[in-house]
């Protein structure tokens, strides 16, 4: 199964073209075109028993393997992924995190929104551009399987990479995807999270922090917090039974850590040569966490963004919510030697252990733990440095600006709310629940009114009397809107500039409200501007950044703030927009963008991708010879 | 979704009629037929975190409880189950154990085989004639949900309870759903099952022996094992936080029990009035264990075995296998008080405590625990004694006898094999794996050459040089037959009459041959006979029970044994025949049955239970409407 190739080459094109003239290139000659660079992978998804932190827990891999493997690819190739579900008994999707599926909508990944889950025992092939250059990765986007462990990094490098900005400045490249890991799985913490009344249960903090799929679980290497634990860990764990090899005894007798050559759980060493400059790029799919890097004794200069230059500004540390993706010029400019990199939890009062690695100069001493304690988190309640840091982004000059006319504004107000005895997270009053037909099938075949509740679009706006100061019971009587459970979805026509104010608001609990990085799939959108309160149009519409602000997939709704970003509808597709932490989404915080659905019938959806559900028997007849016999 | 009424309709009338004619009771008066009684139940699946050996953990619930609901019904009624699938990511199924599906072969539950998963968030309608009387039970049939905690009892009385054998000679019932539990949840299990070399990992022994889903782990209610363990048990999970009831503040103060009233795992009572008689149904559908079930100071008389009357026999205890179910009657002919019921292991060298409950006299002290220890389970390897238990087993008189004509033979070899690194169990040498497209929708929609390999059939048997006393790498040269893996089928002809003749061997360590509890999906079928070594056609054929063979629709083939059944192929589906054992079957003990296919157009096969895998594409035009416009 798969798409043809015909239809998607033409795409390929378009797309690379389109990419040129936004990167003020010359266009192609119109003949002959340039080939296209396909990249195949297979990919066999499967449980495995995996040691991700020194504790053996079921994963979802890929090929065998924790992470999934690395795509690497230029923009304009086109990654053909064929998949394998040997899951037993789960659907699966994965979803291209920052790939915008210009013209392949059905590709992006989403269950119940963009295509059915692939079975168990199903194969299906993804298939689409890698429209632009950037830092990306892709995970599971079904349930809560992404913090199952199904994910991996893509990267994507500019066509002519030269003529990248900043391509002079680094000599090599260096790789992090961040992670969290809970020790309880995927399955126990739905079934806490959707508990009603006191059988409800959080599921808490992550138990770890992962680097590249790697961390070490009660001890953070030379830093022993439970030296007993760590001790048993090291006997159980860290060396392959039967493994005899010096090394291995030696751990067995040692404090935590070295670790085995083979070990899971072994931390990352990042080699760098003396006086050189690399590219870091640094990736966040946490469930839960935000996240804080920094690198003992190093600053890290800012120059990417989701898949977008930005200009370039200089850092201690810096500070990442899961769905975003930065790059950091790093220098090698220290004394040769081995330094912390220190990858700590921001927002939510920590109770997971800082992710250490190594950042190893060649020429420095082999085995040695870097000297001194590693850098330590910034303290997690300070907000205030958090928006420093995001307000420095701005786009590097050259980047395309936002169309100053807008067709569509939507307001969305972010709430916690109690339905049914249930914690909701809630959007406008109304909390997403997906159907079981895809969003795009159910379009495709015209059986929106028996897939979803088609009668109405969601809400454009809340009622101003809300106080976002307040929790949702402490409001006044009129602002008390009952919360309502809906696969209600946004209509967006073809080519609208749509602004979205996101409006954070008080959680359930007083005094509380929560950081959520905000993600859109299917496009880019520009970062209009942050403030604190409630977003009063006029006041704060002026103050906005139109001349420079930064393109992104993903930005932070701070606590009892707002955002404003802006992006042109020019992507016909079923796209979500959504909260990246894996439990907010479980618990209805996003919405759906129906875009430009009267130009789907001119794409060429693979059927295997959208016929389940009602698609399975609402639309299409049977041919005559399958037609059951007459009643007798 | 559903079945229409109106056929199904028509088939409950057509098996009622098969029913009586079996039971030699009246054909009913031609018109107006008797009305046909439903009995409709709504069925939510979904994860609940859940307590049934007293330690939490997640499992898959019906309504939001383990195990599911007792369905209660009589032979003749329709029995409608509409199932809502809450998991959020796995697809499911639902087997009914023991119902023949006669006419409705779609709704025998079997994931790959009858019907497609039901998705996440989809819903489906089982609908399906309770065709005859007996102790059955219901559960998942895909991966190992099963063993997941997706499982209930389905009893069937007779339609005049009064007619029924035995109806005269006990006053009430009592019931009993036997199964084992395990901490390891079943994707772990899997992925140990499923891994390649030293990868592999045996899921072990269960932790726990539930009885009506209740267990102790770690503490047999007065016979405490591990005091200390107990008690952080007694004052974590047995009363529920904050429960200061004088039952609770006592159990926080006590041995192990008494528990609190609603605790989840506190021990089942089985109340009984002094001088009476009950008809006691014991069903199992454990993962692995074959358990023994006996009550202290009580003979129990056999009467039903798989929904089949059987000439009444007096025990002091039964050994019953997974997929199997009795009947027995017992009689409180004992002095009024408290008794153990006992459930051990059998068969496999026992790491599980017996699971125990209670049988109480009305009229004897509340809340007193059995005087005494519980009755001792037989040695586990005693193997004689399951035999004497098993072959003591005999038709009830006017049971249906088997045709003497046998129109097709097959032979079963059953081996445990290495396939490519990774441990199968084989019959012939091949182990099933099960295609993502249903057979019966493959035959159905006419796309078996892409649905699975259709090419050639099962190997009706084995080459007889092999031999069953070695390990399959200690056969001569010419008896070691690769290991294949395969979805093929036996291609059974309507009203074929078909004997198959199981024929154990020795597994991959020397000496060692383990029991297999073989379940017949859509018949039962005759238990000709067992006996030990090779079954040798002439020699043993001639010594057969063809006068008073058992109905079963479970048998167990013994160690280094062999069993010969029978059955009629008079009921076109897709039918599994498998060992019960969840592991086992994982890793490929299976064999499909495509019986009477040319009769399968008659059938009103809804289309949602079959459009999945190759079906979704390979045979439903697109109406006009619907197809993608033609390439530019």
């Amino acid at each position: 199964m798969g798409n043809p190739c015909g239809p998607l080459a033409a795409q390929v094109l378009i797309c690379c073209a389109l990419m040129l003239v936004v990167s003020h290139q010359v266009a192609p000659a119109p003949s002959p075109p340039a080939p296209v660079t396909r990249r195949s992978f297979t990919w066999d998804v499967e449980y495995i028993m995996w040691a991700p932190d020194c504790q053996q827990s079921v994963m979802i891999g890929i090929n065998g393997k924790f992470p999934g493997p690395t795509i690497t690819a230029n923009a304009g190739d086109l990654i053909r992924v064929e998949v394998t579900n040997s899951l037993h008994t789960e659907g699966l999707v994965i979803h291209w995190h920052g790939i915008k599926q210009i013209g392949t909508p059905w590709a992006d990944g989403t269950a119940s929104i963009s295509q059915c889950p692939i079975n168990s025992g199903e194969n299906f092939t993804y298939e689409f551009v890698a429209d632009k250059p950037g830092t990306f990765f892709y995970h599971g986007h079904f349930g809560m399987q992404r913090a199952a462990g199904l994910y991996g990094s893509l990267i994507v490098n500019g066509m002519d990479r030269q003529k990248e900005p900043f391509a002079g400045e680094y000599n090599g490249e260096l790789s992090m995807l961040l992670s969290d890991w809970y020790h309880e799985n995927v399955y126990a913490q739905s079934a806490g999270l959707d508990g009603k009344d006191k059988h409800w249960q959080w599921v808490g903090e992550p138990q770890t922090i992962l680097i590249n799929g790697r961390g070490q679980f009660g001890c953070s290497l030379g830093i022993t917090r439970d030296r007993r634990a760590c001790d048993r860990r090291k006997k159980d764990a860290l060396c392959q039974e039967g493994d005899k090899s010096e090394r291995c005894e030696l751990i067995r007798r040692s404090e935590c850590g070295p670790f085995c050559e083979g070990s899971q759980c072994s931390p990352v060493v990042f080699d760098v040569e003396p006086g050189k400059t690399y590219r870091l790029r640094i990736a966040s799919t946490t469930s839960l966490s935000a996240l804080n890097v920094q690198i003992q004794g190093h600053k890290l200069t800012v120059v990417e963004a989701d898949g977008n230059f930005v200009e370039p500004f200089v850092v201690d540390d810096i500070d990442i919510y899961s769905g975003e993706s930065y790059s950091v010029l790093l220098k090698a400019d220290q004394r040769p030697s081995s330094y912390w990199i220190s990858v700590g939890v921001r927002g939510r009062r920590p109770k997971t252990q800082p992710a250490l690695a190594i950042l190893k100069y060649t020429n420095s001493k082999p085995d040695s733990w870097p000297a001194g304690m590693p850098p330590e988190t910034p303290a997690w309640d300070n907000v205030t440095r958090s928006k420093e840091f995001t307000y420095r982004i701005k786009a590097r000059e050259k980047t395309a600006r936002p169309p100053t006319t807008v067709d569509r504004r939507l307001t969305m107000l972010n709430t916690q709310n109690m339905f049914k005895g249930h914690i909701k997270w809630a959007i406008n009053h109304v909390t997403l629940s997906l159907p079981a037909t895809p969003y795009l099938g159910a379009y495709f075949y015209g059986i929106e009114a028996i897939a979803f509740d088609s009668s109405t679009e969601s809400p454009d706006t809340y009622d101003r009397t809300y106080d976002i100061q307040k929790p949702p019971d402490g409001q006044a009587p009129a602002a008390k809107v009952p919360t309502t459970v809906s696969d209600r979805v946004f209509k967006i026509a073809h080519g609208a500039v749509v602004d979205v104010v996101l409006q954070n608001a008080n959680a359930l609990e007083a005094g509380v409200s929560e950081s959520h990085p905000w993600h859109l799939h299917g496009h880019d959108f520009w970062v209009l501007g942050y403030g604190d309160g409630v977003y009063e149009h006029g006041r704060d519409s002026k103050a906005l950044n139109t001349e420079s602000p930064p393109l992104r997939n993903t930005v932070v709704l701070f606590p009892h703030g707002w955002t404003v970003l802006r992006y042109v509808a020019d992507n016909p597709g079923v796209w979500a927009f959504h909260c990246h932490i894996e439990p907010h989404l479980h618990l209805g915080m996003g919405v759906i963008f129906a875009e430009g659905m009267e130009k789907l019938r001119e794409l060429n959806v693979p059927r295997e991708a959208i016929t389940c559900g009602e698609a399975k028997t609402a639309t299409l007849p049977l041919a005559p010879a399958m037609a059951p016999p007459p009643p007798p």
